[in-house]
Order: C-alpha cells, then sequence, then structure tokens
C-alpha cells in the first residue's frame, strides 16, 4: 500500500487470483445470505432456472473484493475506500469448481472538487473463471489520497 | 412466492429486518474477503480512517440480499432472478450492535423485447439502520415472469 494518487494513470491493469468456488462455501454463502434454492441445496438447484447450484451474485461480488486487496487494486495509501459502484453484471453464472481471477482497469481519475488532499478514480473490475468466462463487471468509484505537499 | 409481472405496480414498497450486526460476524465477513484493518480488528480498525470496526459494504449488501429473500423484495414467482445493479451506495458505515432493515420499492416496470414471457422490474431498496439512518442504497433489475396465457 504506497500509491498515491498521482502515481496512477488511466489504463494501468492490476491482477489477482484464483480463488476457488467450493459447492460447500457457495452453499454457506447461500444459506447466509441468498437462501434460494439455486444457491443453498444441490437437489433443489436441479429444478431451479439455472438447473444446477450456483454462486450468489453477491458471493461472487465478495470474492471479487477479497481478489481487489489481494492484489487487483492499485495498491493505494490507505487502503480501498469505497465511495460506490456505478454498476454490476453477472454475464454468466459461478459454479462449484470454478477458480476466480480479477483484473482491474483505472477507467477514470480526476481530482476532488470538495478536498484537495484527494482524488478519486473509476475501477473496472473484471471476474473471470478458470477458462476466461467473464463471470462479473463491476464499476467501482475509490477514494485516493494525494501525496502530502 | 406467488406474484406475476402482471400483479405488480410501480410504487409498492416491501419491507424485512431486522438482522443484527455483530462485531464478531463483521470481523470474519472482513476476514474472509474484505481483509482491511477497519473491517477485521477492533484495535487496527481504531487506526483506519473510520476510526472503528465497520463492515465492508459488501457484507452490508449481503445482508441486504438477505432481506430481499426474507421479505423486502416482491413475492415473485422463481425467485429472485438478479438481471445486474444500476449502482450502489452506502452513505453511512454499519457499526457492530447495528440492526438492518431493508425496504424496496418498485421504481420501473417494463416488458421484456426479445423474451414476452417475462417482464424487468427496477427496485430500489434501502437500507437503514435502527435509528433510520441509512446506510445502503441499491438499484437493482429483476427479471420477472408473467402469468402463463
Amino acid at each position: 500500500m504506497s500509491l498515491y494518487f498521482e502515481d496512477l494513470e488511466v489504463g494501468q491493469r492490476f491482477r489477482a487470483g484464483p480463488i476457488l468456488m467450493t459447492a460447500e462455501r457457495i452453499m454457506q454463502f447461500g444459506v447466509e445470505f441468498d437462501p434460494q434454492p439455486a444457491h443453498t441445496d444441490e437437489i433443489a438447484a436441479a429444478n431451479s432456472i439455472f438447473g444446477r447450484l450456483v454462486a450468489s451474485g453477491w458471493h461472487t461480488a465478495s470474492v471479487t473484493m477479497r481478489l481487489l486487496v489481494d492484489g487487483a487494486s492499485p495498491p493505494v495509501v490507505g487502503g480501498i475506500i469505497g465511495a460506490g459502484i456505478d454498476a454490476i453484471s453477472w454475464p454468466a453464472p459461478v459454479l462449484p469448481g470454478d477458480a476466480l481471477s480479477a483484473e482491474t482497469e483505472i477507467v477514470e481519475l480526476r481530482l476532488s472538487r470538495s478536498r484537495p488532499d484527494r482524488g478519486l478514480a473509476k475501477l473496472r473490475t473484471t471476474t473471470t473463471r478458470q477458462d476466461g468466462t467473464v463471470v462479473q463487471i463491476v464499476t467501482a468509484n475509490v477514494v485516493i489520497p494525494c501525496r502530502p505537499v
């Protein structure tokens, strides 16, 4: 965690992974946070619209956050300070046994209008499974300190 | 789970909660999915920009999903089928001991252009803590089956 706003450039990319999505963890997450048949039970999932057990999108989003901390985010001073999410899409399901990796691209940088000691970065993070299929795209805004003067 | 697209109206509201956010669960979630000092350790959190332990935004998002399943979403046939998120904001932190509730408003309804057997609803879900402070607003698009003809 050593970069300041001035060290970042649009187009820089950062990667981390993989993290394995086991059936057990998919179901544990589902039971706690998204208790619908597709996420909690392999037999019930067979009768859901997915036809099989799939991870909750919020599980994929949470694992992607872990990948950001693990290196798929620019290593900025003070850590990853989220200022909100512009959008999340889940173009393909995450299945048991999938290994997820994430790559972030800096798509926009601007100084804060209200706080001259910080900037804002827009980061687009693409999460893929082992065969390269994209399972999530999230665009997030994060706050990044400027180098002290 | 008994409503079809035709049963929904813009402006309808659905509520559920509360769910208690304990320090223990905030830290467990943080260690697994968002291992930064503000989310994993009460002493380290005191030196973070939050000055105290706070829940990961993805923990709040995941608990909000649970509240949606528990009744803060319209009880539609086939369950909650997410088609993506338009935006998430976290206007205030979630602290240990907070009890979270969620209320969803249907803000838009339209028939699918490509699939005449389904509609799309835009749902705005506001998550609040016990004193009414808003801790998250998420706008989601969900797929809802039409009544069979």
